[in-house]
């Protein structure tokens, strides 16, 4: 079963530029993209960087951008369509009410679509972290997901060689947002119809989502096209070192990715606010690298034996085991 | 678009009777089941009771059961069968390892299934509060759901005459369970594909699973069979009178209701923990006319006009004249 | 005990510039700080605005800035030091292990002292925004506490003429912050012993915190010295309009700033990411009238005879009908 | 600095008798008290129980229950008063609005502080559980704190040779309780200001309430007299088995433990609903041990360095080759 060589990337903003509602100009020192590939490429194991369009590529400098990643021999596992970081999105991009809106965002997505194959990358990441609502009575929900399901139809269809992915998350920075779980995923992949499309679990957003990672990674099963990994306190996209707060169920989720076959990337989606953004990249690869290890260590059929027990206690004295034995 | 006569039923516990993991003994005063529906009878605008499987109604005695409802005036709008009261399903109902539980649960919703035909109400209520997972490694998510999927099916088609309505909830009493969202139930209803389903919105499960209860009032459409109507802080099911923390969402959730045309039943699920039940009942009851009645004060018209400008401040500046006119 | 005359003041953000960590360069139009106070003048029933020290307000500007605002008949009820805007204090302030840090803040805090009381304001807000902890085994929790006293301290004993106030909070920007509720306010308060403190409550930190907004309000009692009014959803600081969520909280708020005999500013501490700013707070403005009104048309007598029953279905109805007598 | 020998307790329900408002009859075997002893005697290195009083010990039975649990040479922590199993204290104990049941609660607890003498325990704990409010304006906080503070004052000085020690939660069973925070201890012990007063820290309590754990054993410093372990989700009191969900937090607390010199118990206060309940005592009982051995492994000298370093990568390099050193 075990995938034994699993590929690593990460989004730009762990290299740096972290930024909050509070410290706008940014918790660190700032970076040009290039310092940014040149930080990424120091980090040994990391394969690949995620990048955005319009911020990070686009139509005009995209041949220099991937010249430049071949130099420092990085791939671009996806590319994420710009539809969050602009005062133009704020209600909204698929679902909003302005048609020109809607006709901006489908060409922005199908411009990333472009450029996605052009790098090798093959997928886009459609975060819809605009698309929601804040207030009662501010929202015609039928009208929005209506749009929201032609539009995500008119992306797929422009070119089938790449998929597009929905990566999804319940709040921030609306307080609430329509793409909010791995079902409502589902939902919008069979309601669009359109054979290229995938899912993409971003670990953290799962758990603020009050799910279990490897509950929605089973249930994507085939589906799963792509991983953004973190780690959080569950109240919020907190974006942390992997396993670094939940490192019981960061094992459990390594399990369960090699279990349903999982061929994608592993890519950190870390903002390391407060910490160098080098080295907690290096630690999140290193906890991937060593919990990896201590499943095998522990082997598919002892794990397999215990979930086949479903005990608690035989999980804890299995993992208990493992991680005290020093 | 108005529809002129809502039902208005309740669950027993809303009654008396309400006990927690500290006072298992109960709250307040003791009531038999005939108690539980004098005091029903007695709140005026009450029509319905909702009965649980082998608890409330039985093999035995649902003749009877029926015949005192009768007497009383009252209707039974869904049969919820018990899968959640006994020891036997602490880990699991349909998601069991043990083919015998698996057996027995859709025994008792078979049952159930032919109660509801004989009581009228032609509808279960499917609520999985058993059937999830506490620790990490402690689950087979793929069997679990596969056995899900099998045992609804196994349901739905004993008999086509009775609505299987799902009910979800994120957690409690496991800490994660698997139907666990609005869109969970749809992705649930298309893998078995049977014509009899529904789903349950329970107005407390939502809020506290993060969702906006209009914005999956709408997400479930005319697959919208059943409502259970409380209030709680978001964090936990606390089971309140409805729209006693969230009026403004309840008057919105109120609209979205005629808007689908929703022609079920507004269902009560409160637990008056310290409360006079029967006055709980009441007031949960007089907000619903009185916040219906505020629509119909507003206008059909006026309300729209203000969705279609997407903004909050009209949103409010309606909602704040008409709560501050006395 | 009704206190008759309130004065109500804002922070500049309510007036526009929001941004968050998607979109740094803003949701709206970007405003001069001369814009933001006309913007604010326009506001009818507007008697003063917050203002950050280094970023509004600083030894350079502060004779124009205050002169510009009397030209609009604005007040500042309170000077805010700037101890989160900036990415050096990204690992603390009064907490920090640094010296020259900690220094800087310090003095940060007694120039804004000094600006306080030539503008008339006599109070500064001290939030330690930065001073909490992200990830476990990365900070001395001793010594920080120690530090934070210290500097508090220091910063009270520097002039006795101008209140320190201290505004908490639960999380953000940092997980966990050291200054985190009500209590934790008067703890410190008690072991610095100094007499010109006070308790500022963010109605939405309150929230936030799983804390009563009430029942804070009363546990500060005369401490209380300063008010951040706003709603949001419990689980983040969302800063929305006030009232708009939690509308029958905010009516019980209302009602015992007044019993408490709070004398101090009703100051609005909105985000207004998505809707027109001034619009924004005219709703919140209009919100806190509208709910005082009805607090008055119940009368107080009532009130208190309803909370003498500690009955929830004498208080759900006096509200109901209140709210439904359109 | 080590606490070498420390002692290991346990409450009762962890040996038994769960349930929850769905399961009242409960979810395992029912056993009688007698049988609770027999069960807590068979795990090994477990020193004591904790008995609540009325329901466990009370004036008739107490000779005997200490002589049986002298025969399995088991000791008695602590003893909790009854205030919170019993339908009576529906609507609070200290702060309810009727004297005879505030007399009833304090006699409950001056009797808990005989037998504590009595059965060598020497300390009451005080968990205010029905103390709080669940619906705006149906409690005046004025008037409970006051109460609370009188009543905690005359069990105080009812015998100085007994400590009150205080367990505070957020919530459950009432939404919102009054004793709510580690601070809010504190500021309860000041009102009184009796010295034989203490601090319980429930891990569990104090992660739902948004708490570093580690955070509030230092603010609580010598005032911690008692611990009370388990682990959660953060968003409710699920009672699971130590270090289960937050192992590396379990790891700081633990370090911190011993950091202050705390000498008390180390007592377990799980609710294995679902588990062998014996099985997950050991598993607790062997996480704390395993994870004390890790900071041995690791020397105090190492981890004072990482801290000294306020470095949450340095932290992370630091726990994950300890973790993954298999």
């Amino acid at each position: 079963m075990k995938v034994k060589d699993i590929k690593i990337g990460a989004g730009l903003p762990a290299f740096g530029n972290t930024a909050d509602r509070y410290v706008l100009s940014g918790y660190g020192e700032q970076y040009s993209i290039e310092q940014l590939f040149e930080r990424a490429a120091s980090v040994e194991g990391l394969a690949g960087v995620e990048l955005c369009g319009n911020w990070h590529i686009n139509e005009d400098n995209y041949h220099d951008v991937v010249e430049k990643l071949n130099a420092y021999n990085l791939e671009v596992p996806i590319i994420v369509p710009d539809l969050w970081t602009q005062g133009k999105w704020k209600k909204g991009t698929f679902s909003s009410i302005d048609p020109k809106i809607r006709e901006e965002a489908v060409k922005e997505v199908k411009l990333c679509m472009d450029i996605a194959a052009l790098a090798g990358a093959n997928m886009v990441d459609i975060w819809l972290g605009q698309d929601g609502f804040d207030y009662w009575f501010a929202e015609d929900y039928v009208e929005s997901w209506k749009r929201i399901v032609e539009c995500v139809s008119e992306c797929c269809e422009y070119r089938t060689d790449v998929i597009v992915a929905h990566e999804y998350k319940r709040k921030e920075p609306r307080t609430h947002l329509y793409v909010d779980s791995c079902a409502k995923v589902k939902c919008l992949m069979a309601e669009t119809g359109n054979k290229n499309q995938g899912i993409i679990i971003d670990t953290g957003h799962a758990q603020a989502a009050g799910e279990g990672v490897a509950e929605v990674i089973t249930f994507s099963g085939s589906d799963l096209c792509h991983l953004h990994m973190n780690d959080n306190y569950t109240h919020w996209d907190d974006d942390m070192i992997f396993a670094s707060v939940h490192t019981i169920e960061a094992i459990e989720m390594l399990y369960w990715l090699d279990k349903i076959e999982y061929k994608g990337w592993y890519s950190l989606d870390i903002f390391p606010y407060r910490e160098d953004e080098v080295e907690a990249v290096r630690e999140s690869i290193a906890w991937i690298h060593g919990l990896r290890a201590l499943i095998d260590h522990l082997g598919e059929n002892r794990i397999e034996e215990v979930i086949a027990t479903r005990s608690a206690t035989n999980m804890s004295k299995m993992i208990r085991e493992a991680v005290c034995s020093f």
